[in-house]
């Protein structure tokens, strides 16, 4: 080591959960197939979407002004308006333009948030993240610049046919462990669950804002695949905004993730402290994707992209990614598919393994079959609880070919495992 | 207060002085003459550049790819071999693509190092930024996650004719203060020096080279408005690249502020620890502003862009506003102006003032001239040294229309406030 590095630089110098995976992703061993990303798909009608719009800014000479100038730190003004419309009509609750903050991605917009509400606190005490339910986004793991920043509880289990099951909050947890008042600096979940494709009911998100609501601390939750926009979401459900509530939104599953661009619904005064962070770390957000967003939301052409284009899409996949597991992977594998609620994964529980999914990744890499280990799902989960290791998250995004020869693949490590 | 906020959270409940600088660009009182900010002119060679590199991405279809996926934390892997040649051919150091990584830009990567290199220690100490030479950058100054982490040394002002004087980095403070090799974590510089212009001297920064490596700690230098580009520089300096050195590069201020894109050139540990955390922290960087970059430095079109098209620009600009000065202020106004050697900024400092700088710029707003009051540059300095009143930042950026508009009412301020 060259140099002397502080406790928050010593936190990379070793290799992160999000990191192996961003990393796998950039640099693909060649012939693999891609299951493990959450890349979305390039859908062609999305695409010549932003051609329309992107040409047009060069014709009218507005990309000089987009390239070529600092936007406020709190993201461009017209946006924010734009985005207390459809809020306030998704949700039914009246949303001004001081409750959003424009970020450079909702990752980052949670490297604040969760920081603002975990670590240490003036009156010296440490507060946690509460996730009330597992699995939950990988993304979210190392971001807090407190080590044990995490409490979590374990969902229940409920099969829900031969070969399928879904997560549920267990809402007893609460009762069960009630030193989490005190503990808890937030509550945090993500709707759709990446990686689960679980979409909490309408019912369990009024639970937890009542219980964040007895404690006064604040629900996060991140809708990145979710209401209003992407909108992909399998089952009936909708936007919910009460006071108590910092949502996150993002357009990269939309389809412009390399805009790095996202959003943030909350309290006015949060939001501020948002704006404030984002100028003193980022200066300010990136123009191309606040300015493609402008002309979505000012023509409603968003709503009809999520709706006919980008939902159907994704749910012809989900089934086929379900009916290619069925029919191709062998009956002595001891399976279980998570209801498919929404996002792009499917995630698959395997029974009597010889051996941990962490160890299978490896050998399904080699195999030729790229997926994302389960383990770093469960933050702040028991290090017992062997369920961590018998699960993994797979991605429908890509060519239907290349779905069903990486789950052919898969099967056949999986059976030759199975004891 | 609804909430209770972190430690990191309550550091952005009040405003801070890069977020008060941001909100005024953002929202300019109606006619004032703009010369606080720091966007770049919209130089219409330049934006031609930008126009016809993002028209050739639409025709060719690559405009799909840059949008619509992620590409890796680390940046794209033929732009960091790009600019490894760049930055070897400038420095005559061999630099390899492993030794760079790309960023949101610079004020962010700025973010990662300065907390690499300060705070918290393992070893349980505390360590501090050390500026060798003050004034310096305003954007670092609530960056740190430590309170109190920064330590500086008041630089030798020497006066260069009747209206000029440059500051220079006052060597025997190292000695005088050798606490420094205890306390300090990294030294850190900018080059051109935002806000004051001054470009330190080669044979200065062979001295700070000796001093950091004197004690194991990195020297920072960031080149934000420097050399290789955009090469804001108005006297004959050069891309110096030793090791021991980490250094920083962006796009903005060759008119691209609005990608957020910026590098970072170091050694290949903290390089990677930089990855890693923007994979952490932002998942990924933002695409439009690295695919613009590639495409400048494949054609070996940037050199032709900073040295014939840019650098003369701002040298026009500088001797104007200048010129302007001398021309239009009273001469009872007891002033000089800082040595322009780079960037955008005129650093003027007033004497025997009835008020201080900080009292006098709501005036000044009042009056219709934005500037940035001198206090908040110097990070760490003697809250005693009256210096840190007596001074101001001009953007010399804006049409000259504007530019002699606001001088003339600057003047009017200064000659009613001279004692």
């Amino acid at each position: 080591m060259r140099y002397s590095y502080s406790d928050f630089g010593n936190k990379f110098l070793k290799q992160t959960g999000i990191g192996q995976l961003m990393d796998d992703l950039g640099n693909p061993p060649p012939g693999s197939c891609m299951l493990g990303g959450g890349n979305p798909a390039l859908i062609p009608e999305v695409s010549a979407v932003w051609k329309e719009i992107v040409s047009k800014q060069i014709e009218s000479g507005a990309m000089e002004k987009i390239l070529g100038s600092y936007e406020s730190p709190a993201g461009i003004r017209e946006l924010r308006e734009r985005l207390a419309s459809v809020f306030s009509e998704e949700s039914g609750s009246e949303i001004s333009p001081e409750q959003i903050a424009v970020t450079n991605g909702s990752q980052n917009a949670f490297y604040f948030l969760l920081n603002f509400f975990s670590g240490r606190f003036p009156d010296g005490r440490k507060r946690k993240i509460l996730f009330p339910i597992l699995p939950e986004y990988i993304g979210y793991t190392d971001q807090t610049l407190e080590e044990g920043s995490f409490l979590s509880f374990a969902p229940d289990i409920r099969e829900t046919g031969d070969r399928s099951y879904k997560y549920f909050i267990s809402k007893n947890k609460f009762d069960s462990y009630p030193d989490w008042k005190r503990e808890a600096g937030c509550i945090c979940v993500s709707r759709p669950t990446n990686p689960t494709g679980n979409v909490i009911t309408d019912e369990e998100l009024s639970f937890l804002i009542s219980k964040s609501a007895e404690v006064d601390i604040p629900l996060l939750v991140d809708n990145a695949y979710g209401f209003p926009f992407p909108g992909v979401v399998f089952k009936t459900a909708s936007l919910v905004h009460k006071p108590g509530m910092i949502q996150g939104f993002s357009l990269s599953k939309l389809g412009l993730p390399g805009a790095r661009t996202g959003f943030i619904l909350g309290d006015v005064e949060t939001i501020s402290m948002l704006h404030r962070a984002n100028s003193v770390i980022n200066l300010t957000n990136a123009n191309p994707g606040q300015f493609i967003a402008l002309e979505l939301f000012r023509s409603g052409l968003w709503k009809n992209l999520c709706r006919e284009v980008i939902q159907p899409f994704y749910r012809k996949k989900t089934l086929f990614a379900r009916e290619t597991i069925l029919r191709r992977w062998n009956s002595s594998i001891d399976y279980r598919i998570h209801e498919s609620e929404g996002a792009f994964f499917l995630w698959i529980w395997v029974k009597n393994l010889s051996l941990s999914v962490s160890e299978l990744y490896p050998i399904l890499k080699e195999a030729g079959a790229v997926v994302v280990p389960g383990k770093t799902f469960f933050p702040g989960a028991d290090p017992n609880w062997s369920h961590r290791e018998e699960c993994f998250r797979l991605s429908f995004v890509r060519e239907d070919k290349e779905i069903e020869e990486g789950i052919v693949r898969i099967g056949r490590v999986l059976e030759k495992f199975s004891k």
